[in-house]
């Protein structure tokens, strides 16, 4: 299998330089007090609704910059760009994640001296962007209800790696087969004590645990620094 | 950006090397009259039960065997079992996509001989399997409408890879904000004339014209063996 043990190497040494690029987002990141958090999520699942909601709810308290990480299109920066904040887009060009270079590059579009935070859309895939550190202060994944309440057993690494779970359109609920207890268990094996925030971000039920757990972790980061 | 030259050409040895496999494997196909189709999507799209209800249909007509991608579980392979159907899961480890190794171990551990139609499950993922060929006769992408409309533009590279696109989960059409035409010009833009067909899994609705377009397309590679 030579195709298998010539790759693995390389894919190390990618990760390795990766880590190392991710620490310097994070050292830049930090110089500059601004707390930077990673969304990821599988297609679809409501990623840029949500995110649009927080920056509505979170900009009279905080100088908020966007990136947004797709394939192609610059159909989700402009929707974050709509609610007044700066927004980046980067088109990785058919790369399945964010990594910590395409970050890097973002950030040194932004006037990071004056942001508090920094929002942080993943490409919408549930396995690549667990891989690659971007030097984020908070990963959040964002799961929904259509996905279906199996996705913890089968995606694990990603549920692993993150601070928080976000269960959107719980408004659907009624129309699908979600065993909430099945998908609570499965998180919690993974994560324990993981923050989770059933919401809907169409119908706003759920959104201001969801707010204030996040201003509660946001101010947190710019304290310590201060 | 040493990182990313040095990618490159290992990637392309990666995808040259999964070509030549995966022409193995169609010619293994071929030489025992079994027909391959690889159903891609995205995670929750629906693949599972989609894949289930095609099996129950077409078992009097086909001797079927199943191959299951995922990261980790064997909960789709067992579905697929339940049918009756022999299924083989490949548990990738971590891997977006199923690559040609992958399904060539697989095959072996099929009576290919007593086998007509082969049901390829890839991992539920809208980017990865796009790039590595498996050797299949037919590659199928199921999305769904919780997903949204914009997806086409969002991942052209996996619309233009497919000779259908079924769209799931039209029962839920009155819930979401899914404006059909938007969606089918973003294929057709990609994927000029692709056979499109729009069902729900589960209430069954549109499922007979996916059937039949599928038996026409079976019948059609197995007349051209005999």
């Amino acid at each position: 299998m030579p195709v298998t043990t010539k790759t693995v190497p390389v894919v190390e040494n990618i990760l390795k330089a990766n880590d190392h690029l991710a620490q310097a987002n994070r050292d830049l990141l930090d110089r500059t007090d601004t707390v930077a958090v990673n969304f990821m999520a599988s297609p679809g699942a409501g990623k840029t609704t949500l995110i649009v909601r927080t920056i509505q709810a979170l900009k009279g308290q905080y100088r908020i910059a966007g990136v947004d990480g797709d394939i192609a299109t610059t159909l989700d920066a402009d929707r974050m760009a709509e609610t007044g904040v700066h927004a980046v887009q980067i088109n990785t060009g058919g790369a399945c994640h964010l990594d910590a270079v395409m970050l890097q590059n973002a950030l040194a579009q932004i006037d990071l001296e004056r942001t508090d935070l920094l929002i942080i859309e993943n490409v919408g895939n549930l396995i690549c962007p667990a891989s690659f550190q971007l030097g984020a202060h908070l990963n959040v994944l964002i799961a929904s209800v259509p996905e279906g309440d199996d996705k913890p057993y089968k995606y694990p690494t990603m549920y692993r790696g993150v601070q928080a779970v976000i269960l959107n359109k719980i408004d659907l609920l009624p129309h699908f087969d979600f065993d909430m207890d099945y998908f609570r268990r499965g998180v919690e094996a993974l994560n324990p004590g993981l923050s989770f925030f059933p919401l809907s971000a169409k119908t706003g039920e759920g959104l201001d645990a969801w707010f204030q757990w996040l201003i509660w972790q946001v101010d947190g980061f710019l304290d310590r620094k201060t």
